[in-house]
């Protein structure tokens, strides 16, 4: 490749892309920092190497400089590289642009200016910005590799609550939940934090990854990210309603409005904690649930009964994890060939959690 | 559609979806809400319903209703709409969602538990799960229907700065970024904000579109979100480095890590902010700017003269943006119709500027 400025910020974190990636590296185009210039030829060994002064000409050890724009230009249509990396400041790096595209190379443009003044002009076909807003925006619209993935949890109705009164909280206190108005049975699951195992679970099913992990954010905003291979992060943000993750169960396009966005300078802020065993001790098995996903049947066996009897008013909030943790515990070798062992652990789990 | 718990919260908020896009409810199955059911049977005419208890049976307006778990798999299977929504709680799911699968439906699926227990041996062919975190996931790896797009700004060098002082500040000072370290020239351009409305330039060439905004993120951690038409917004979250968009600038796929990614629970909280006119004055000529992209070629002309004269002692700080907005006052009706006007109209701004 050919980099224009290649001892700025853009150029030495280029050649850093060029190392990892072994690129080769053609023709370096340097401003007045000769030193480092030198250290890039003696490392990168381009064919060619322009400056901008002259007087500077005499102190580049390379047998093949030159300098001025004149020079840039002509190095762009005389090299047999594919690729032009236009890192120059302002208003001088527009005709390099023009220039790298009437040669037909790709262009890697971080010199905003050529797309700020001549915008209209700039055929845009083997073109990309260089600018990590830009890269944002066109990142989030294109297929990536995935690493792992990551749920929110809201945290639940005693997210806040004094850790040493858990075990007194009462029924209508446990419905509380500060987020989403939900049916009883996942209010309670959320307020544990069961329900985020589950999903969890189900996450594993859906998307075929272990590499599964939950984090809270109290205001459900932020529901779900992705961390991508690279190092990327995408975040999925919604107003708290259904009706979106409906709609697109319903329909495959959706091209109208189904929520208000969310409005995040109004929001202000958000924050992000870790899921705390001591206040979630549901929260100890989610590897061991990863390792080993039938013991979800166990799971949901074991709350189902635990939630009912919390309800019932026979235990207490603390003992619904308690009641979880057991059956994990006693069924942990549990193995299931097909769905009717499904259905007996289930009645099994359930007849000993009852009892 | 067959709505399975249709009384229940996602039961209800589908039947909204139902009515926004004009679906149509074949079945409702309900437990013991019946004086909810009855609204929804007079609103949506199904052909059946199917209710949990027998003493409730005579309650029911409607002349085709029966009771009980069977009676719900019978309607699955005799039923003619393609498409199943699962919102029952519990174990007591999983049959009816082997059943809608059996008979070759489209599974809209909130009974998680049916992945929880019985994920291995559930066809995921025709199943699209109703969860806000797994929609999440599932959606930030979709096409989708672009609405707006936002771009963040740091904020820059005087983010912070007490407003009365800004006319003072030393270079020093300017070049002193809290987040990137880049070059001068972007590195004031940065603390005017005169940078991010050459990035709202720059993405309208991009991204062809006029619908663009900045906000502060102080973090520099979330780069850029898109706001689709739906109502969902995503965002682009990575380090503070540029050898993630340049390496994707170099090449197509990235399936190695460039970048550690962002620990969230570290970062613990993230803050969103508006881009004050009274801080960054050069802010007031946005939509001016996103009207007339023409207006870019005298903005960047007017500004490298300011930040050449600031960087050389001559005006202060402040004085930066006044040339830049003078100038847009001055050649507001500029009009360019070929690369040469480019040339000409930078000649002319650059020369009533330095004057």
């Amino acid at each position: 490749m050919i980099i224009l400025g290649s001892t700025g910020s853009i150029g030495v974190n280029t050649l850093e892309v060029a190392k990892k990636f072994d690129l080769n590296v053609e023709v370096l185009v340097a401003g007045k920092n000769i030193e480092l210039l030198n250290k890039q030829i003696k490392e990168f060994n381009p064919k060619k190497v322009v400056i901008s002064s002259k007087e500077d000409l005499e102190l580049v050890d390379h047998k093949n400089v030159s300098c001025g724009e004149d020079a840039i230009l002509e190095a762009i249509e005389n090299s047999s590289s594919d690729t032009v990396v236009n890192a120059l400041v302002g208003f001088l790096g527009l005709k390099p642009t023009l220039k790298a595209i009437k040669c037909g190379k790709k262009l890697a443009l971080a010199n905003k200016e050529s797309l700020v003044v001549a915008g209209r002009f700039i055929d845009q076909t083997n073109l990309r910005a260089i600018d990590s807003e830009h890269f944002g925006l066109w990142y989030l619209l294109q297929d990536k590799v995935v690493d792992s993935m990551v749920i929110t949890a809201s945290g639940g109705s005693f997210r806040d609550y004094p850790l040493e009164d858990l075990k007194n909280v009462s029924i209508k206190e446990a419905l509380n939940h500060p987020n989403w108005k939900m049916g009883n049975k996942i209010t309670i699951d959320s307020a544990t934090m069961t329900n985020k195992i589950f999903e969890i679970i189900e996450a594993a099913w859906l998307f075929n990854t272990r590499k599964l992990d939950a984090i809270i954010e109290p205001k459900s905003l932020i529901h779900a990210l992705i961390n991508f291979k690279d190092g990327s992060t995408t975040a999925h943000i919604a107003n708290t309603s259904m009706q979106l993750p409906i709609s697109y169960a319903l329909m495959n396009k959706i091209d109208k409005n189904i929520l208000e966005p969310v409005d995040l300078l109004e929001i202000s802020k958000l924050e992000f904690k870790k899921i705390e065993s001591s206040r979630y001790p549901i929260w100890d098995i989610k590897n061991e649930i990863l390792n080993n996903l039938d013991l979800g049947v166990v799971l949901n066996a074991a709350n189902e009964v635990a939630v009912s009897k919390f309800l019932n008013r026979e235990i207490g909030f603390l003992d619904i994890s308690k009641i979880s943790l057991n059956a994990i515990n006693k069924f942990n070798s549990i193995k299931i060939n097909n769905l009717d062992d499904i259905f007996a652990i289930d009645k099994e789990v359930r007849s000993y959690c009852a009892s």
